[in-house]
């Protein structure tokens, strides 16, 4: 049984809070969160917690083994290194902090102070991405030529953040996991509609080394909500719409197949192959409470997370080299 | 009644040939192709027309006053040119030539030659598209702050043009039509992953100069067929989607508005909005047949088409910046 | 504040449970059900509570003003009936009773003790009918020519129930809740598939006085989730669909006009007229929150629920002459 | 070569005419309609034809080999018999006639003629329907529990059949061919909400000798256009959607079983089971192509068609049963 804090009550700690509370090896003990308000719900929903305003008291609490971070991003740097001096156990939001320099700090003070260090990268627990993967490793796409991923709502406009760092980690920490590589060039474009200096609608080209592309676009000025992605390889393709009840993942036995042997002019001819499509049942549990369970499990058997310091690194990468780009307005950037 | 040839009986030719056979003020009276068997599928369809695999001979043909040339996009400007200087009207199929300097030629000799000349910019007689340049006009979305397209399928693998030339001048010409105006800088990535030299794959970035951005997806490796547009505006949203039976055009009354004066902390504080939704009835009238029927009205009546000449120059000056941006990996290309 | 306890902890009663707990001014203080693993998970989720096999404990809690019923239906009347005795208020699941008669009875056990008898339609709470009620009262529709529903799923095989009885009374309450009369002849259709005696798929056709016709299709044994009805008026169409999240309620502007005076032969021409389709906002607010809400404030202000034991009764007399007619292999069956 | 003439240009003709003028082993040589409107635009689109007001020239022209019939349902019955004594072959649309009585003269006259006498049951030309027939035939689904089926449309009001005449053959014909036999009793409601006489909206249920229950709704009254089947087997569920293009056949892997053995209380429990999504890939061709193509090869091969005579007696005597049941409001009705 771990002891856990919840810091922050904002839009994402109430599913934090339920998920933890059912957990049978969890004991959600604190939340902490500066508006009062905010707590008084979080009583009123779970009467047996303790609520608090202040952050200092649960790093002194000695029963309180982990914590979990879920406030604006920008606090994330300095709560989780607090916390991890403290000796706490931390689950931490994405991104996991603002610059690979702070992530690279947080990586050396979790392991000086030996307790876990997990980022939230939440797709990276469901079992549609999951089934994806074991499809790939089963090498049922053939080589994969290239994904798109559209991650657009109308909502939750951030004022601290752009859509390429509160959005964008989600589909690239997706990319990253799936393809198992680092991009070696990254080009992003985007626009600040509503607010000069922030932008809501970012677009971002990936190139991976074996040649694979892949483009991300992220809102939240949309009219509609999209969370698509599509994996095009040259045996079968894969649409991912996690919105989706019936079918959240399609396998299409569908490609182009190269015809001839291209001496002649050095020229192919090109032959689409379509067949059936397959949707694979997919698990119902919830993503988050496989994060969360995930989290224990690494504090209880003292293993590294999947999303650990090291996975937040990189997605934080990708964001710098993007967010370069950005300011370049599309100019090519590289990653070392 | 105008006499009429078409030129090319491939993919497109049978489309136009249906809808110029049954158009009343329309005489389809030859159809000339270089493959034979071509030839004799369009003389099954069509007994009563002449087949010819000698473009040679419809231009001396004194019977013919207009053709109407659906060949390879490389040969556009070569058989348009030829057919302006025989004394026909002239519509041809996008994009109207491969260079910005082709295309100023072409305008000069249909000048000249005082002839029509029309490029096949469907979707500008496309009802939905009218419809949404309506809303436009009528200012119902209020200030246009970006649109995104997506037009992916499986299919037609091009060998000799990539999918930014072969597809998004679709793209392209719907968004000057709508918004009115050329952008001022344009981005492009794109990738090859079937051909070395051809891209199957590519996004492009456009800026306009009032700060409109527009984002366009086009591919012909999908596993989905996908034609659709987003426009947000500050008011309002529209989604087209072409592909939709009952629901072509929807307009959601959603927005963000800025609450407050921004004189704290220069910040405002934004509130979404989201109202009914209205799907426009849409006038069912085929596309094409309407392009056609302009086509017609053009010649009789001695009128400047709708997507002129100087129409397809403009879609292939943005063509030619994207290439440009796309042979740069996704800098920012100017347009002057 | 209302101290409430909630009987049945099985499919239904966690909904229940958390939404009672939310309520502001409500105090949900025990649970009760006959299964101990029920009772272990209710109090999991709701630590602060008391758990108990006893439901004459309940009864005999001075503390407790209302019960909340989500047992099996067989259980409701005997349940219900001794909740009221022992003057509780009660909201008791659909249906309110196994027969008219018990339903009579319960109408007059909870007139005698002056207490809020209240039945669970939750449809009749839900915004997306209170929606349409709405369009019907402004006669947006015209004339109602008829409604059809289908509400149908994999799942909740019932041993003591049919789908008549167990799926049926939601489509019955919205019906009468909407056309505001009782039906005045019923068909029935059924088969068991799974249980020689237990239909699992029936179909069912009411007659309105004046002339309004509706159908219902329930089932537990089919591929799909779907809960749809299309409600056909003379002047406009209204589709409910209660799985969309975007356009749970489309209004069509589609008809059939009659043409000429239909002096001729007797007879008129029709003409279809399709026009736009509008989808409204609805609010978010969930359905069964609205229901507690609104028991609550029956019992706060001694109001008649608007699903009293009234609406419980007429559904049921509705059921009764649907199983005879199920009996009967479709043949009519009358209401008086 | 097939030399044939086509009887009637109104709604369903143009369609007949398309697919017989393209396929390589038939001559259209004739178009005949009562309507000079019709037939001049016959004639627009078909400049070799021959257009014609008189039946009885078609009838003595030696040369006409066979006649397709898609005149008004009750003129099936006179010009079907008069061209079979003419020694034409006939391909007639469904109804095959307005009574089983008619439609047994009929079989006799075709079979003394010697000629194929064919009825349009397009649906059993069907790719989709032929690769559920072939699901069916491998025994895929299990033990098949039941079938329903919606067919309902905004659009072609008629005056001179109700909705089970005009629509329901098609359903009935795919029960029929899919289930391979009639069932034996028969139960339908309806509504005449245009006019007093015509039932606009009709659903009819049926038993089949094993225990298989259909359901059938049609309507041309209706919002939406849907042309939708389910069939339930015990082992696997089919969901045949006509207007979907991407997955027009969905397998679903689920079903129900029956836990334990029924000794206790003579009770079974129930498991759901909810596994993969399969949509086979179905052949593209046009149904009234393969129709068309299959009159012509039964024609040539001296071939009993499969949607023959006596398959047309069989769907008239299930609209007969389907009759006396509307009159009887729902009454069940023996097929003998």
């Amino acid at each position: 049984m771990t002891n856990v804090a919840l810091i922050g009550y904002g839009y994402w700690g109430p599913n934090l809070a339920r998920n933890l509370h059912e957990l049978p090896n969890c004991r959600l003990q604190v939340c902490c969160d500066l508006d009062e308000g905010r707590l008084a719900l979080a009583q009123t929903r779970f009467p047996h917690i303790r609520v608090t305003t202040r952050f200092d008291d649960v790093l002194q609490d000695g029963d309180i083994q982990a914590v979990v971070i879920a406030t604006p991003a920008r606090t994330h740097f300095a709560l989780t290194k607090a916390a991890l001096r403290a000796g706490k156990h931390v689950l931490v939001e994405k991104p996991l902090a603002m610059s690979s320099q702070e992530a690279l700090e947080l990586i050396d003070v979790a392991r000086e102070a030996q307790r876990v260090l997990m980022v939230g990268h939440t797709f990276e627990y469901n079992p549609a991405v999951l089934k994806i993967k074991e499809l790939l490793k089963d090498n049922q796409l053939g080589d994969i030529y290239y994904a798109y991923s559209t991650r657009v709502n109308l909502g939750r406009v951030q004022r601290d953040l752009n859509a390429l760092w509160s959005i964008a980690p989600h589909d690239i920490s997706i990319l990253l996991f799936l393809l198992e590589e680092m991009p070696v060039e990254v080009s992003a474009r985007g626009a600040s509609h509503l607010d000069r200096s922030i932008e809501d609608v970012v677009f971002v080209d990936f190139l991976f080394p074996g040649g694979v592309t892949a483009h991300v676009h992220v809102s939240w000025l949309d009219p509609s909500k999209v969370r698509r992605m599509t994996i095009v390889g040259s045996k079968k393709m894969v649409v991912y719409d996690d919105l989706e009840t019936e079918g959240k993942v399609k396998v299409y036995d569908k490609g182009v197949l190269k015809v001839g042997d291209g001496q002649i002019f050095g020229e192919f001819q090109y032959r689409l192959h379509t067949g059936d499509i397959y949707i694979p049942k997919i698990d119902m549990s919830e993503p988050l409470r496989n994060e969360c369970a995930h989290f224990l499990e690494c504090i209880e058997k003292q293993k590294q997370p999947q999303t650990d310091g090291a996975s937040g690194l990189r997605v934080i990468k990708v964001l710098e080299a993007a967010q370069e780009s950005l300011r370049r307005r599309g100019a090519p950037v590289e990653i070392s």
